[in-house]
């Protein structure tokens, strides 16, 4: 049984050390708490809203004369913005990690497993799909930035191996990562962008989407699909870079494709960075 | 732009090959999906409902006579019952399965996060935290089994390291992982148990327990609450066992202590395997 | 600058926590380290000794009437014994471990990377390509067990997907985890096998093996190769068990295949164990 | 068993799939393997060779008129260089790539366990301890960059825990992930650092250092020496950043120290970023 120690004085009377100032002359880019995780709420393109669990870091830049910042704050933050945390309302968030942390600079991070609703092709049969989601968000003296995350799962079938082979073609699961900054409003609103959408693009530039439920006919289809539709990791890359590059609602954007090569016991990989 | 191949005869006519004899005379004792990840919820001793995000994996046993399972329909099942998933509930969805996959045998095995309230222990500020919690559940000819695990994460203080030096003493973040299979009642149902009285018992055995959110005041008294129950990882196991022995709805556990000691770069471990 | 704290008496007059009695009556089945990694050699089917690094635990059993065991001698054991580690040597490393820990059971487990090089099948080219390899060894009052472990890359195609299609067939990486314990000789010697025997068992049950290089026309041929083989996961686990039943040197194993499947976010397993 | 295809053609008749015209107008970053493993020898300070085993990643830049890269190559120059990778030696690699690829931009990723010998402070008992190392080096159209990586592993005091407490002070582990560009010589050539060098840095900042060995007369000191040094984890980033500051070897660092905190289920981080 654990026993406790003696009733402790007021907090008004500890010491707070970390408010005491520093002589290092060097300040901090963020200092927070990380791999926190949490429930929320995301919104999604059905109009629904979506719980999930969140893996999580909260940060402030630190001036060079405070010694340390108050990490308490970022878990009560937190708590009270538990609900929805989208483009939207993201903001606020910041605001109030800014106000309560004295702080210039505020920064949020999260990554959960965001889940779509997927349709088999040909027996019209449904099941949810996880798809690895998040935000980024930071406010510095400058301004605002906010990026999106995906990481699609998608099906590549090499057009090199079915070119060559008399039959078959070697084929393999692939993660297309999206790290996707929409561009601001006159009103510094970042432009809407649904994770849903940046799904379906790695998933046109792939061979084939993956389902969470496929009957027998549907496994014929997206068999057959995937082999009419051969695509290299760099192809993957191209045609995703090449459909946001045309989307006026993307500012800039990181594309990195990886394939777990069926063949290998290693993976292909290929990198698009771009800015309007 | 995906193409899609031309349109698929009726699955009627599809060769169904899983469902051809199988000669190598070998039984599969688990066949299924695994790394699937789906929201559930769950029950929590509070009497609400919780939603989280498993990690499943689905199987049955497979007879030597079949070539194979039809994967498919694991999903389907999973699909129909998403929704509460608790000791009460699983018997169905296991029932579900062997019937769906026409099989003696059907087992279910999740992992998700679980978020309990913990209340700072002077400023009484409230916070979640996660814990990682899950269930085993299986059917078989012989009977049904169901096995609960908690992930607990606690500190440890090193009773050592306190009694040999003049001040101070390491401690550090552990784990204690346990899995508990309650005693079964004359109508087959396992007694409930819950997974905050898991978590409660392995920070009972403790030096101190871990928490989201604690102010000044609160980070005193744990960190002299630790200072004041040193515990070797030995002695966590044992607490948590004899604990878990003197429960009579236990009937048999695992406990794996994991202390990540701050004084090395690799970590302690205790662990006891307990039958009634 | 980190600053020291004064010298320190002399060892001998430091407490010794650990060996204090124990009244709880409660033994340990496992205490130690875990998570150590450590640079070793393995020995070769080619008969050369092959340096690689491994995650390490080390652990012995604990009479109940014994509080603690003392953590640092399993690093001075195991900094004693680096060099070969193989079926012929753990022995004499258990044998220390009782010894120095006092105790009546130890126990040592090893995962690392194994290197084997692979010929392409057509151009001949040569690379190395890694296979996750490990031992447990124990001995207790009863005897001494040895399982080896091996976590075999292979690729599957599907046959039902390979079936049903005019043409294609979807085909992933997949890897099948070994666990085999040898029969032991009179002289209580296992019998040797050897890493690279399991690993060509895994693949020869697979649709076609991985490699580390391959040229355009070994490309070819293992596509082709995948697509002449296809294999369900439970064709792979029946295959491979069935060579193992066969196999007089094995006295227990338990194959675990996993497919990585190209057409769903989730993986498909199947599972059989056996013993003679 | 598996069965093999009929016998193919010459290579010099298959297509070329990848070396075919791209229209899209968008060249690629990278495009390469990654996650392979490689058994490596690297230099260490003592003067000696190590061999460990690397995760790698080799890529290359691809102009927007190719469709695709060899994939091959990349493992034929990494099996052909496969020996020493340091500072000296990733030049001559980053050429070869160049070249066998057809690229004006090459890149290569590395991290591996490197190994220092720790001698225990009291006891002067040593052992081997692990660290995360790594380098990446990549070559383009402007100039060559070299990037050196460390994660080092150390324990840390919290200051405030120990003001505000009678007695006691939580303390964890944490780790120091630096990354570190050296200045560049007349000749192009990066100024030395060693691993072990940045290490230091990083132990020097913490509360204490960790070791892979420790007897009770050194439990005592490292306990007592973290007592008497306590440091937040922004603490520990401004002393590495000050002391990375001063060495005129250092042309720019990140520093980000994670602690990982043992009265909390989440971690506490700091980061600076810096360039001369």
């Amino acid at each position: 049984m654990l026993t406790d120690p003696a009733p402790t004085g007021h907090a008004a009377t500890l010491p707070d050390i970390q408010a005491t100032p520093d002589t290092r002359g060097i300040a901090l880019d963020q200092v927070g708490v990380r791999d926190l995780r949490y429930p929320i709420d995301v919104l999604d393109r059905a109009g629904g809203t979506q719980r999930t669990v969140a893996s999580l870091s909260l940060s402030v830049g630190l001036p060079h004369h405070f010694k340390g910042t108050h990490m308490s704050r970022f878990v009560e933050v937190l708590s009270h913005y538990q609900g929805e945390f989208t483009m939207r309302t993201l903001p606020a968030l910041l605001d109030e990690l800014r106000e309560r942390l004295d702080a210039e600079a505020a920064r949020i991070d999260l990554r959960f497993p965001y889940f779509v609703e997927k349709t088999a092709p040909v027996s019209g049969k449904s099941a949810l799909m996880d798809v690895e989601c998040g935000f980024t968000a930071e406010d510095t003296a400058t301004g605002r930035d906010f990026v999106l995350h995906v990481a699609a799962p998608v099906a590549s079938l090499c057009p090199c191996s079915k070119e060559i082979s008399e039959y078959g073609a070697h084929n393999q699961r692939g993660q297309v990562d999206l790290e996707v900054r929409p561009v601001q409003g006159g009103d510094g609103e970042p432009a809407l962008i649904w994770f849903e959408e940046l799904l379906e693009a790695a998933e046109a530039a792939a061979s084939a989407p993956l389902y969470p439920l496929l009957k027998r006919t549907d496994e014929r289809h997206v068999t057959m699909q995937a082999y009419d539709n051969p695509a290299f990791v760099e192809d993957i890359a191209r045609d995703v870079a090449g459909h946001l590059i045309e989307d006026e609602r993307v500012a800039s954007f990181r594309v990195h494709v990886t394939n777990y090569e069926s063949i290998h016991n290693h993976n292909a990989f290929a990198q698009i960075s771009w800015a309007r």
